[in-house]
């Protein structure tokens, strides 16, 4: 094992990068987010369409995972509750001020990096506007993160193609971070709105397939209702594959874990027809499938202040454990 | 002279105190601003209204006075120009926030002051709601900051009562602070709507007459049009006694110096009917009166984001010369 600093990237959205970089932060490592920008919902969606400017959800999210905590980030999820700020999360209006300030979103995120003394780099995955389509089986047209979202029918009818709108090119940061990384994870989040968007912006798949780092994904816990009912974890690989290529991904990290029953009851109340993801028992026999108990016991409570916004997205309940997940991770780097 | 450190209490608004605090700040003393909380136009206006909060402006930017410039306070005057959040000042919004978040602005002053690392105190001098009427020699009654600032015949028709509706308690940190002062100083700042004020607040005027401390009121630089015209020193000083109380004032600190031709065309072109306040040359040989050179060469610049609220004051061009202030109030302490 060599003795130099690894260098890790994750792609992803604010919460599955924020999980998996909670976990890592504590051991000595070069850590870089490179997040999704395709959000449309929420204080985010909001501030976009008022302000022109790219959603800012998930750099926030992910700002606050490599903080130290401190007096500031503490603040960083208030949502305002009355008046014209009604659902907007501070977070995301300091972003947007030092954008303001400072004139681009490269230059914010340094700006509050260096407030909150961040541990790693945040970069946007693109630094242009734009919007997921899904084109479906039956050739319907959605387009925007939030529709696709809440649209209940999407595994029922299927994708026929995904793409963004405008066409956009990634942020020359992001690809210098993959090009130079030892390992990348593609972590959990929203498969279709969240992580496949990624390799559609132009460059990603490119440079991903490119580097001589080693290519982890880490498989969502549950289905998404409505998204990836019934989803398997060959599901997700075959799709991710179409969109970054054949035999990139080196390992495939999936949940062996189980909830209690109680938990399960608790899980269901919000989303009675979410599901754990199936896997071949077959896979626990293969070399680059991990299978592991990597699930949090600890159920996430939905924040009340997360439905002041018209359209801000249910919040998953059940994330991966960050510390076991960060263990496997690490072993995986010092192979 | 004693070497213990020296206990400064300020009373004012924001821009006045923002003044005597930073160049006071740079001495071994013990700093505390009290400030008027009655402002009702721009983004605090706005706050107030629809969040039903006290108004933040002059608290945050005595907060900003006394702190150590880093990247955070740079970001405090920051003015959105668009959408719902137009004309909001990311400091209101930041201590809105986190007066969300910790449920008082006791708690939300003192959560910032550790962010931005302050050297003081920072008190407001109620923690109630209130506005600030005027009942005018015509029996006319005008309420709230924004209305008073914006009659132009005040002065004119002259003010027969001046209160605060409802009546509001003094914040018990204010009473305490002032007790406990060496220095009293009550800074120059807009006289109907932010200095006399504090002197309605219940219990200040009480507090300010039975402490042992030195009172020093700075007068303004000029004329506020539709104000304050015509006033001289004394005009100032005979309103501030009929709120404050007969002989409580020990010193006043007046202003001598001129500026160039030039700058008072650049000041008329904003302001045509400002004027410098009178002043009788006797007064320069009365001890108590203090007459000096402390005007500020540097004319202040209209910042541009400040016509973006309706009802955003006009900000004063011109401004005392903290540095000079300071050495004074200085000498007055040690005395």
């Amino acid at each position: 094992m060599s003795k130099k600093i690894k260098k890790i990237v994750c792609l992803g959205g604010g919460t599955g990068v924020s999980v998996v970089l909670s976990g890592l932060k504590k051991y000595p490592l070069d850590l870089t987010a490179i997040v999704t920008m395709f959000d449309s919902g929420g204080s985010s969606g909001k501030l976009k369409k008022e302000l022109g400017i790219l959603p800012l959800g998930d750099v926030r999210q992910c700002l606050v995972a490599l903080s130290e905590k401190n007096n500031l980030t503490n603040l960083f999820h208030y949502r305002f509750g009355k008046g014209t700020l009604k659902g907007h999360n501070f977070g995301n209006l300091l972003i947007a001020a030092a954008m303001g300030a400072t004139g681009s979103l490269d230059k914010a995120i340094e700006k509050i990096s260096k407030i909150l003394d961040i541990k790693g780099k945040v970069i946007p995955v693109t630094l242009e506007k734009s919007d997921i389509v899904a084109i479906l089986k039956n050739n319907k047209k959605i387009k925007e993160e939030e529709k696709i979202i809440n649209c209940n029918y999407l595994s029922q009818v299927g994708i026929k193609k995904l793409f963004l709108e405008p066409k956009v090119k990634a942020n020359p940061k992001a690809i210098s971070a993959i090009k130079k990384s030892d390992l990348i994870i593609i972590v959990p989040g929203k498969f279709y709105t969240s992580i496949t968007p990624i390799f559609l912006v132009k460059g990603i798949s490119e440079a991903v397939r490119a580097s001589q780092s080693k290519k982890v994904f880490v498989c969502n816990l549950m289905t998404q209702v409505g998204n990836t009912d019934g989803f398997s974890i060959e599901n997700f690989l075959t799709i991710l594959e179409k969109y970054l290529g054949k035999d990139v991904i080196d390992y495939i990290i999936f949940n062996t874990g189980k909830l209690s029953a109680k938990q399960v009851k608790e899980v269901r109340k919000v989303f009675p027809k979410a599901d754990f993801i199936k896997y071949d028992k077959r896979l626990l026999k293969m070399e680059n499938f991990i299978g592991a108990d990597v699930i949090d016991r600890q159920i996430q409570r939905l924040d009340p202040a997360d439905i002041l916004v018209k359209g801000a997205n249910k919040r998953t309940m059940i994330l991966h454990d960050s510390k076991k997940l960060a263990k496997i991770l690490l072993n995986l780097c010092r192979q």
